[in-house]
């Protein structure tokens, strides 16, 4: 099987969308925008030995591939659109590259995607989507919009791709049924795309949580210079975990705050808002979380339910450290 | 050195452009497109050890990582606007980011190139461009415009990054004075930015010749549904290289019609823009010259001078041949 093959077979099978003029198979893909939407960019790179384990299920990898960068539409807001994806593959492997694409096609399809474009080329297990999506003008959610007062809210689960993980790598005993629960959401993350679409009329900040929710939130507390107090016995994490009697409480704590992986959204609101918050985490099924507080400050506090302080040896993940 | 003390020293320093809405630093950049024009979307990927020696010079590096995404807006006749970026590294180390840094947006800000966005992960040695860039509807170049009667063009020289790269690996040998040449077109292609715009009102159909050039007109070929007939030794190329008494003519031909890396335009129109399609060329500083026509046929005859047929053993580059 050559590159042409692969893109014929694999790449040039979707229906086509009302806004795409060309899809894949000439120099570039040519899409004529909607008036009235501004269009979002954002691209992450999956990399073999540091992002997967090197006998990932290729339908895993797919999911995991696109849903990162789907996450990343959610936080804005944005409807995904389009995706291009780069690989660098030791060889065509049929087998493997139906499996892979079948899954990258299933989870394109339920966001409502179209593969526009990529690139196939020899190399060590490398895979990298650029994501297009839209929202109206000016409604984007961004990372500099938080305002003191505001509540902290975080959307499903966290803790367990990072615990997950951690398992993996032996550092922690985990019974079958748990572990099992933490490598689902490890392996396949729920981008929260419709949780995000909504937000945009009800909330000020969002971002996803990927590197972890302190270094994560981080980053909003920086682009809008305010402070945060969150409590970190409310985040929200799998009962059976945090109830696991061999795990001390920093262990878990350092999941929760620090783990990484976990593609949920932290967004801010002002409190007039928690109802209408809720009313939409209903009708998306999406389950969301009070934490917190948006301060006057410039610092990320952070205390448990008796009011102690809690120190963080690690802010999140440091792809260089 | 963090991935976040990159992003902020190295591509958060750039100018805005007016349709930039938010640039690097948010889950994603946002773009309110220009009414009246289309967005160009492609991909490429550049991977150690397959693309490129593991001792490049940083500096040529990003020249060419940005510069065959360049020539792909080329082959649309598309204005390059923006860019992502990702990269895998097995470190940070600051005088090769510097280096790497100054030329990419040396090169950027020489075609109008915002960097929008990214990703720094640890690994080794992948870069990977997605470039967006504009047409006035309806006016791009594809490559299924082809019409039976139109000249074949070429830009520039063909063969001489597929001759620098045989002299790398010793398969050959060439004067220094020549290799340099050679290898200054293989390490910094220079992209036909200027020349596929002004080709937008004159040709038919153009591709950009990146995998050789018999194989990269298959594909306007193909997607046109007609033949061409190309004389081989028309193809323009270094004359100190095509003279050179130890290469045989097969070895010339083979670098000319399969080497790849050029980064050259092949395109077709109607005889009756030949001397509109001379004075663009002209304007934008950008040697062309006529190799062929396009036939009724649905398949590439390559002849000689004398009429002879010249037979390929191989077509272009394959990634996985």
């Amino acid at each position: 099987m050559t590159e042409f093959d692969f893109i014929r077979l694999y790449l040039q099978c979707q229906q086509q969308d009302s806004e795409l003029v060309l899809g894949i198979g000439d120099d570039a893909a040519i899409i004529r925008p909607r008036n009235g939407y501004d269009l979002h960019f954002s691209t992450d790179m999956l990399v073999g030995g540091t992002h997967f384990f090197p006998d990932v299920a290729p339908a895993d990898l797919a999911h995991k591939v696109l849903a990162v960068n789907l996450s990343d539409m959610a936080a804005m807001g944005a409807r995904p659109r389009w995706a291009l994806l780069s690989v660098a593959l030791p060889e065509l492997n049929k087998d493997w590259l139906t499996a892979f694409c079948d899954a990258l096609f299933t989870l394109a399809a339920r966001f409502g995607v179209t593969l526009i474009g990529g690139d196939t080329t020899k190399g060590n297990w490398v895979f990298n989507v650029n994501i297009i999506g839209e929202t109206p003008y000016q409604q984007a959610l961004r990372r500099d919009a938080a305002q003191a007062g505001d509540d902290i809210w975080v959307s499903g689960l966290l803790g367990l791709a990072a615990a997950a993980l951690d398992r993996h790598w032996n550092k922690v005993t985990l019974p079958a049924t748990v572990f099992a629960q933490c490598e689902e959401r490890r392996l396949r993350p729920e981008p929260r795309v419709a949780l995000g679409q909504e937000l945009l009329s009800l909330a000020h900040a969002a971002q996803d949580i990927s590197d972890g929710l302190a270094q994560d939130i981080g980053h909003i507390l920086k682009a809008s210079k305010v402070g945060a107090e969150i409590n970190a016995d409310l985040i929200p994490t799998l009962t059976a975990l945090a109830q696991q009697p061999s795990l001390t409480v920093a262990q878990l704590r350092h999941w929760l705050l620090a783990g990484g992986d976990d593609y949920e959204l932290v967004f801010t609101a002002t409190p007039a808002q928690r109802e209408a918050i809720i009313a939409a985490a209903e009708r998306t099924h999406t389950p969301v979380t009070r934490i917190g507080v948006i301060t006057t400050g410039t610092q990320l506090h952070l205390h448990d339910h008796a009011g102690n302080v809690i120190q963080l040896q690690q802010q999140g993940f440091d792809h260089f450290g």
